[in-house]
């Protein structure tokens, strides 16, 4: 059993989880990882996240359908990144596919394979605008023998379950660094009421998942955490972070919360660096509703964002395990005791 | 030899050519084609488009370089398309790579292979922003295989030439189709006088090259050329717009002409359908001058673009040849007669 | 009785009118101009749309509510222009005020004088977001004087009607042209087709009004109709473009649709120069529908769009009168003959 | 002398500031305020950013002139609001004028006022893009009285000096609050090292000023600092932040930097509330410079800008005084024991 970063008594913001405190509390959404460590030059990998028709309480989804449009939006911090299905999603305001995440150079080979899958089942399909991020992990596995293949991405996609993912160091997170620590895959959820106009009380889900890869200071909860001295860093590197809800936004809306999930970057201290493709891709499980969702209403979703990204962003961190790859290259983990007093000292500055 | 728009009379705008009337009349920008078609259910190919180091007049080019990078942007007309790469374009305003243009289903293998092509002629590179468009061929092709192999995508960066390009059922336009006609590959050129401030006077060309394959009602300078109905319409189609230049534009001006590639379509009787993914990307062979290239000088520069796109667009339906595909549903060529009697009709009303 | 493009023989497309052929044919639109013309030195004016709770076939809107708040989208063509509220427009996809248009030097005073009567309307209004638009109409009238009042715009906004807009040299038109000739407002509609998913077929309009005044060659139906030459140009110009629906379209929907707007101006001739601030601004009176208007319906809204466009830029040159103004400055109104015979020859073309 | 969040032993970072610390310290800026304070409903007022050209060490400019036109660029956090001049500046990439900063409802007059200046300074001027940004003081002021006149705003911009600006309750940041607390006006600078390709190393400033006016939990360099309840609290609220550098930075690379302004919120707590209205908008004093500025120089641009819009954002709030405004209604100065308690904790933690 991982300890995550709440077990180390660190908690963002006052919003309940949901029961996993994952990206999977959203109904309908499945998250599935291919991990490739061979313990020498390769630590990189898939990770997919899944969104299957949300039937509502009680129904369990288990497989995307080719039917599943759902809004959508992408939210570029810093361009400098290989997106796959940027300007589609833009206008169109709809996900039609799982999103993957994976090594940068593997990025069209995950997104051929997608397509693989999709065509599989969907006879008649011939445009189909797959999802895919990436970040560079080439300074802990060796990112020009692109290896990630067909299978490896066929298997994310139909094992991907609706549990607690892994997280830490599997899937597209294998090879990944955060603030000078060893990082990878993360994920959180927050509770929020949510109403509609004229209905009665009711609430939802915003889920986050990260594969974060970047620079800065690490800051939990504020109390800055130095990371040790590296020989050598790495020239590139980027943050996904895909976030689901089941509340009833439409694409407009889901741009205005992933743009708050590029604003969380700054919580645990990233600098935003020029060389950070930092992107966010927010979608709702819920196409159509009795009524819109109001504008006045979303106050909580935006804290909710924040917060499951914050927390998505220090499980990254804390669920990843020190790991020697490439060149014989280190990057190690955060200490959990450090991380456990900055979250008494932010206890305490709260009492 | 092949007539081309202007054989037939028909002459947009009043500026002067280049030498070809082609994209290759930009210095150092080459063209390569690779074309499948089985005359049977393949009809779809690949189009290089090379920039390589403008050293000045009397050099000639003949590769890419990975040292190559060029001031560039993007213009979304209708983000209903999956060009690869665009978002970091926005972001650092530059192009890495040679462009690709290839069938809708084969644009992740294509972007692939570009990546097998560049780290194969940079042994340092981790990470590399492949630019590739596509439109949908699947009317006349067999879409659903994804025919482009690596290879395909090798052979037509590595024959890439600086002479005039083939037009018409070549490359990514082998199974395409505008206005109801069989269209294609077509390209043109302007040159416009330049002047960068406190420099003499002097030229440069601004060069189109075009995939087209989108609806609406043919207009031959303002003559409407009514297709002949076709028992069923592709759902699906696009065009890309790829402009050349050696003016010296940083990645904002470009951005401003590339809006005018996509102005242009309409001039032709685009329909801007909602399925169309209309792009344009336009690219400077001229990274760094004197002197700034002055805002106020642009109005020729944008009187070229939209001349030049008209022409490149008129060029690929008439170079075009009647094709019967997939399914065995055939596109007819656009009668030259018609297109000629256009052109007499315009120059009586201009006379 | 004014003679308008439809009255010369001239008829973009093939959509059928609302009754008027107007924007007021959107249920709960108003239009009001005030004219400022002193037959000398100002030709200069405002025009208000005044967009009115849409209560259904039989209900009479009179005035602005200050609950309005309708689903809205600006689409920027050359940003090279002054309109005020874009940003907010963009971030909430919703107007929150009617919108006028004046000239350029006028705009703030314009959007304080909105301030004023929205203030007198809403008690408790402490922050809202007037959308005001401008051309330059520096050629004929002197704009450096700031001749708007506050009451000028009151009289805009309070005499605002459903009727028949008054067209060409009255208003924000007053003192405008376009490709060479005197230009002003115009207006037109088209009938479309709509479908929400699983509701009976039900038609919707769409309406456009322009405020016309850049440059290029005037193309009618195809036939250009070039301009006498002018002694000196305007270096400055602009077209603002207004677009209202009753179909239930959201704030990116009716994004896409005013993408087409800026797409018609070259229709009829516009060389989209540099110091042209194109603009279109698209609302919804149909703030929420029982089901979202589907992607795939969109096709007729396009054309409809692309028409009504098209029909008011022409009806916008074709009922403006030649004026003489600032500085003895003239322009010339377009012979209605020639544009008479350019219908007859598109007519011929069809046949 | 008012104390500054460094004189209480907070420092954002380890690069150096300019002999000011504030955005005069970028050659050629200057600053001034009009402040309208009535002790009881009226707590607002101007802002004026005014960038003069500049012409090297050793050189004062005094003045704007006309002919001053800057590389800039906005970046647009959350778009609720009413930046006057946005699509301008993103279409050109310049800024052709000083910028103010005001009230919301003030800001039209403001901008009116803007061009009084303008043109009085331009005598052949017809076309002008004003940039004005605003933030609602609403809460201690009353602003339905719009109470901003033409003077106001020429005394901002006339007696704008070089100096160190006064901060905190001044100017447009008279009436603001933020975090709880009452704010203001703020603002902070730092060195950078800067290269060129090919030239010797030298150094540049980037300044930054705020108009801070958003909720959320304060944050000093980690630590909370939460606000005394609030009996009720307005209901928009908006962050204007301006950078200046003298680093030779063209327009795409600014809206880099301006991005950075805005993730630099939630350093001190933002939570970026759906109301807030938060833009930042960058400019560079050197239009032209022998070479262009890296893109692979900008990582310590970017620090120096979170660091410095960081510290911005400390000394708004600990400049400012406890103020009670219109309705009675109270904003509470930030306890500087506090500020320097979380200084102390912040260098304790670093040691």
């Amino acid at each position: 059993m991982q300890l995550r970063a709440r077990d180390l008594g660190v908690v963002p913001g006052t919003l309940p989880t949901g029961p996993l405190n994952a990206i999977t509390d959203v109904p309908g959404v499945l998250v599935g990882h291919t991990t490739l460590d061979d313990g020498a030059d390769l630590h990189t990998g898939v990770t997919a996240i899944v969104p299957t028709p949300s039937a509502g309480a009680g129904t369990s989804a288990t497989a995307w359908s080719p039917q599943t449009a759902l809004p959508a939006a992408v939210a570029v911090g810093n361009g400098y990144g290989k997106l796959v299905g940027s300007t589609q999603v833009d206008e169109l305001g709809r996900l039609e596919t799982p999103i993957l995440l994976t090594g940068t150079l593997s990025v069209f080979r995950a997104a051929d394979a997608l397509l693989t899958y999709l065509l599989d089942r969907d006879s008649a399909a011939t445009s189909l605008n797959p999802v895919v991020g990436e970040t560079n992990d080439g300074y802990l596995s060796d990112i020009r023998r692109r290896p990630i293949t067909e299978q490896h991405v066929l298997d994310a996609l139909t094992t991907a379950s609706s549990g607690l993912p892994a997280e830490g160091c599997v899937g597209a997170g294998t090879g990944t660094a955060a603030l000078g620590f060893k990082a990878g895959i993360g994920t959180s959820s927050r509770r929020v009421p949510t109403r509609t106009s004229g209905t009665a009380p009711a609430s939802g889900t915003v889920g986050a998942l990260v594969q974060s890869n970047f620079s800065g200071l690490l800051r939990v909860l504020g109390t800055p955490i130095p990371a040790p001295p590296s020989p050598s860093e790495p020239t590139g590197n980027s943050c996904m972070i895909v976030l689901a809800t089941d509340l009833p936004l439409d694409a407009r809306q889901l741009g205005r919360i992933a743009r708050r999930a590029i604003f969380a970057l700054g919580l645990i201290g990233s600098d935003y660096a020029p060389g950070s493709g930092d992107y966010a891709i927010a979608f709702s499980t819920t196409p159509s509703a009795p009524e819109p969702f109001l504008e006045g209403n979303l106050r909580p979703v935006f804290q909710a964002t924040l917060d499951a990204v914050e927390e998505a962003l220090l499980n990254s961190l804390v669920t990843a395990r020190t790991t020697t790859g490439f060149r014989g290259r280190t990057r190690y983990a955060v200490p959990h005791e450090l991380v456990a007093a900055a979250g008494l000292t932010a206890r305490t500055a709260r009492a």
